[in-house]
């Protein structure tokens, strides 16, 4: 590591020195502008994103410029300043297109507000935990503010007067590098996303003010020793795969910083080489994150994490427009590009907004199927998705065998989502959080996102003993991860995963194996979900299905709670729901609920007193902070167990139509035909004479291995990790 | 009535004897199939109509034709003859635009197919308290059938030789139009849609039988005298303005039968002057539906109605391209043709898709306010509609003051509803009912929507002794309507309609006052609520707001039923209510909520211990058939009451941004100064000194009449039915 850090030290010195005088030069060039300026009457994409950054810019340029004193998260002085440096960078690139100078002064006249506001300043009072800034309450913010301002300052920069620049630099600009590398030099060298912003705007200021000193701080910490800084981030933040640890939603974030940064380096600093660096980290965190989003480019919301943050945030539009830049083009992401339907204004969203243009019609997002391994030495299990189908419409299984994730972590070990039909159907809960909402608790995180959002039972995945996997230690969770078992998704037919779960229940320990089946008889893919637990001791083992919509039927007879409600619980997360409805079987489950235009069914194997409950988030919520959705929990008693069920998108529903198709499920049972340790056996049945065999190797993962397992007079034999038989081949098939 | 009817009568005879022996004549012709084909290509939303129509029928050439046996409503063979008679429909069009005689054949084909199963039915089995068809449970869905096929065969007709013309008549047209019309004679000339049907039907294929026998029963009645059939359907189902009293989800599916068979006597028999009947009665029915519309397109669910049913619905874009052809163009017309992005496929369509093309963009449907009278002699009260602001983004502000609307009504009386912002934010619950959803009570009404939907608490509107209006009587809410008090919509700033509904409780005396306010200081138009209540005894007034979305706030300190949950009561709806929290005050109620991109606070005067309950629905609901969704419920104590209210939209939210604006009210309070039998005064205050003073004459209306109020030692003078002081006007204020 040291060494390689030394090597690049070296070029840097005379890369720097020799690099050209003019400006800009870190995000875009004159010669560029004038490029993205022609392109802009001939490339739909880049004349709207074009026009959109006038729009903007003209209300600016309308209104008093305003720069008041700082104020608390959320506020209105806080909101100002981040809207105050998005117009200055987007002034900033408008001055480069077009040589109007209207759009170079409002940077100036913005920048001699802060010139005269800075250097009043101390550090934030309002900051709680947060290391703070000084217009923001913490450091994280004025580091937003700095990158942007970085990218407006280089494009005005010899617009300005040498005064000007001085006055600027000496007031402002430095300081606020100074702070946030020197005063606030934890947060700084701190292996994170705030570490992140952080080098990435003072390395970008340095760039543009031809600093030295800043850069080599950015890239290589504040020891310049590579034990901090930018390189260390790419090397310890994502796994080999390029996957975040934290998870989609805030590699989203981190997104920004790492590309605007890689993109000053590449074009200041070439022999760094910094699109190369680490195996192209930079391009597999890019693919990582579009790759997990579902089909309609909202990102799965796993872990503390927002239910509708999608691939066309800013963030990731830069560094997509970036990476189909230097990494070369790509169909699918130009079909990510068109859900962004934006591009940025520099010669990497010309080359997006040109080849959208050149075709006939957008491209449709259609991710293969891929598993990511995570922890940063890829050793640490991983993320699996499995996916059928093509473009909005297809259907995808997320299946979590990660790390922890850190403190925005939840205790979801072996959760999984599906996403069908254009919708999160069996979804995650997501963060507890009305995220900026001043009234509901400042915007921050909510009491309810520890006391529900991050338990067990909030997700879709066996609670034991009614207690949140690792008893809710974060330490505890933090010290272990899943196990990855196999992940083989070369089939048309038939897509697997399966993954382990040890110790994250004292005695415990669980398999899941999941498979996306798709068969001519059914109109859609179809989940089929292998839960396992062994314990020597007997346990209650509850088996939640999360849904939204309207539950339509089930087989169960129940007894309603239906003039009056209490908790299913009063711990981990249990105390938030209610109970509305149990009953007992002997039979399969069935439940069919309706959401968007389709109806789903799940069916689980039958078991001797199984008990069902069907829930609703909402209880114990004085202060309405959850939003009240539906589960149903499967529980048994016992020492091992085998939760086998099968979820099934079917039929058609439209109120505004009056159009209701196949209400009723085509699958009629799911059962265990046998559950070891060697290997697992079940039997799908169904209507037109629909019978699958699903065979799974539960002992060492091997691809050649061969298996026999006798059960019930008939034997099974197989090959590898698993097989399904009797599934019918559709004629036509795609992947 | 009788002597005009005579008139049409010898004029029909005429007509119909000088009448062009040429098929097609009822809906298209050769040389409008023409036109509609060469239109095809220039025009792209005729264009698309025809693909689409196109993609049906290869659908349907490409499998094996199916006449099955009879089954259950919302079987597979009851939506196999409705697909039938669809598919034959669009055929037939095909044909005559194409010319291909595929598309005829297809027509012959089923026709042979019904040519052998019908003779052999009976009434069908399963009809309840239906009238019954052969095909369908109902003769209903016969009518149905048979509109669709008459234009079909009226298109093939030239194409079939006569023995198979002779064929389909003898087994099943005619016998189908004499079982409509002789074996169902009471159900076809009832004054009801299923009338209109019936009579439409039989009077289409009359005219392409050229039988003039069956066109005048289905003008006439099966009486022949104008106490039945389609002319009186005009007289009786709509009031003078062309309100269709059912509502307009009703109408909605009755335009269909109007305007088809209209359109084939305006062809065939253009001296009965049908579009001009009744002053035009049937452009005002087409109006009067698309001005009832959400401005998304979307019908308010009043009375028993679906929440999605909207003017994209075949019947309107049928009824809406015809009354564009007959009554003469109109932007309006085109803004609602392109939420419909469909057009039908003859010269009615073709003149809609040629002039959306000849539009840059399609303008926007912008109607303006209007008030509707109701009953078929315009004096039953009304339906008042107030707008503000332009296309989809506007507000419209609906009360309900009508007659009850038979047996679809509502016990709703003086009921409101708000949409804003895209979306209907204090909404109508709609009916209980997943519509054709099997497993949900065969598709049909549950028994919530009489122990729930119809219920007064179900509504926007005051609750007295949370008992339902008329005790939930139906002969007695038939017996009574609303009164209008006045409706002046002239203002751009300040729009308002009163109302009263004495006698819906006994001894009680309700007036509701509502405005729509647009002010400089407030981004969006505020909706005002006056509603007074007068009685000599002392009772429990409950004023209900629903909504949808999240509570964020409310300044009420409540006791939270966080650990259990009880309805709100035993009956009248309030069994099906969770009470969720509670509290008493005697300060001004605000409640804030979030309701997709905006907040909405709902401000109410203060009155001594006013107890505030937040619910939620889903209470006594063990068949999971009840819509969660959350209320709030305003309770006093009193003989006299006035409950004065705002309901203000403000701010912004968007999660995936993670932006939140203005999350608080602007408006602080609502106070009434003055409520008496002659006058209301209430004051309105807020940010930025704002300050209005309402003004209310509840006495005579009259818009010159002169008020004078004392009050708390200031005097109030105003001229006519209201006044609002105090609302400062925007620069520029369009309508």
């Amino acid at each position: 590591m040291i060494s390689r850090v030394s090597t690049i030290c070296a070029s840097l010195l005379i890369a720097a020195s020799g690099a050209s005088a003019q400006w800009p030069s870190i995000f875009t060039t004159k010669a560029e502008a004038a490029q993205v300026r022609r392109g802009a009457g001939a490339y739909p994409l880049l004349g709207r994103s074009l026009e959109e950054a006038r729009a903007i810019v003209r209300q600016a340029l309308a209104r008093p410029i305003d720069v008041p004193q700082p104020g608390e998260a959320g506020g209105y002085a806080h909101e100002r300043h981040k809207q105050n440096y998005r117009e200055m960078y987007l002034a900033g690139l408008l001055y480069t297109i077009t040589g109007e100078q209207r759009y170079a002064r409002f940077v100036r006249d913005v920048l001699e507000k802060y010139a005269v506001l800075y250097p009043t300043l101390g550090a934030h009072p309002l900051s709680k935990n947060q290391a703070p800034g000084k217009l923001f309450h913490q450091s994280l913010n004025e580091a937003n503010w700095l990158v942007h301002t970085a990218v407006a300052y280089d494009c005005v920069y010899e617009a300005l007067q040498p005064a000007e620049r001085r006055r600027f630099e000496t007031t402002v600009l430095r300081p606020m590098a100074d702070w946030l590398s020197v005063t606030q030099a934890k947060e700084f060298d701190r292996i994170h996303n705030h570490g992140t912003w952080a080098t990435a705007s003072v390395g970008m200021l340095g760039y543009v003010l031809r600093d030295t000193s800043y850069v080599n701080r950015a890239l290589y910490g504040t020891k310049r020793d590579g034990t901090g800084g930018f390189l260390r981030q790419l090397d310890l933040l994502f796994s080999p795969d390029g996957y975040y640890m934290e998870g989609p939603y805030y590699i989203r974030y981190a997104l920004m910083p790492f590309f605007y940064f890689a993109e000053a380096i590449h074009r200041r600093q070439p022999s760094v080489g910094i699109y190369a660096y680490r195996d192209s980290i930079l391009k597999k965190a890019l693919y990582s994150a579009v790759q997990t989003a579902f089909p309609n480019g909202v990102f799965p919301p796993i872990n503390d994490a927002s239910r509708t943050m999608a691939i066309d945030a800013p963030e990731v539009v830069l560094a997509l427009d970036l990476a189909y830049q230097r990494y070369g083009a790509d169909a699918n992401l130009l079909g990510a590009a068109a859900i962004q339907n934006r591009v940025v204004l520099n010669a990497a969203g010309l080359a997006v907004a040109r080849d959208m243009a050149a075709r006939r019609s957008p491209p449709a997002m259609s991710w293969r199927s891929i598993e990511f391994s995570d922890g940063h030495d890829g050793k640490r299990g991983g993320l699996g998705i499995l996916r059928m189908g093509e473009g909005r419409g297809s259907t995808m299984l997320l299946m979590k065998y990660g790390v922890h994730g850190e403190g925005h972590g939840h205790f979801d070990k072996l959760h999984f989502v599906l996403f069908d039909g254009g919708r999160e159907v069996v979804p995650d809960y997501g963060f507890s959080r009305w995220i900026n909402i001043e009234p509901k608790f400042g915007g921050r995180y909510l009491p309810e996102n520890d006391s529900y959002a991050m338990q067990t039972v909030a997700h879709n995945t066996v609670v034991v003993d009614q207690t949140t996997q690792n008893r809710a230690d974060f330490d505890a969770a933090e010290a272990m991860w899943g196990q990855r078992h196999f992940f083989e998704a070369d089939s048309v037919h038939v897509k697997a995963m399966s993954a382990r779960a040890p110790g994250y229940y004292e005695g415990v320990d669980m398999q899941r194996t999941m498979l996306l089946v798709r068969d001519a008889r059914l109109p859609y893919p179809v989940a089929i979900d292998l839960y396992r637990l062994t314990s020597d001791a007997s346990h209650t083992y509850d088996y939640p299905i999360h849904f939204r919509g309207q539950l339509i039927t089930t087989n169960v007879s129940y007894t309603a709670n239906a003039a009056r409600r209490e908790p299913l619980g009063t711990a981990h997360g249990y105390q938030h729901i209610w109970r509305e409805a149990a009953g007992t079987t002997d039979r399969p489950v069935q439940l069919t609920w309706l959401d968007g235009n389709r109806y789903y069914t799940t069916t689980t194997s039958a078991a001797p007193a199984t008990e069902v409950i069907f829930g609703r988030t909402g209880a114990n919520d004085s202060s309405f902070n959850l939003i009240v959705e539906p589960l149903m929990l499967i529980r048994r008693r016992a020492t091992d167990h085998l939760f086998a069920s099968v979820i099934e998108p079917h039929g058609y529903f439209s109120e505004a139509e009056e159009r209701s198709e196949q209400a009723r499920p085509r699958i009629r049972d799911i059962r265990v035909l046998s559950s070891a340790t060697a290997a697992t056996v079940a039997e799908v049945t169904g209507d037109n004479d629909l019978r699958w065999t699903i065979m799974v190797n539960n002992g060492p993962a091997s691809t050649t291995a061969r298996h026999r397992v006798t059960a019930g007079g008939a034997t099974y034999e197989w090959t590898g990790n698993f097989a399904v038989r009797g599934v019918q081949r559709a004629t036509s098939d795609a992947r």
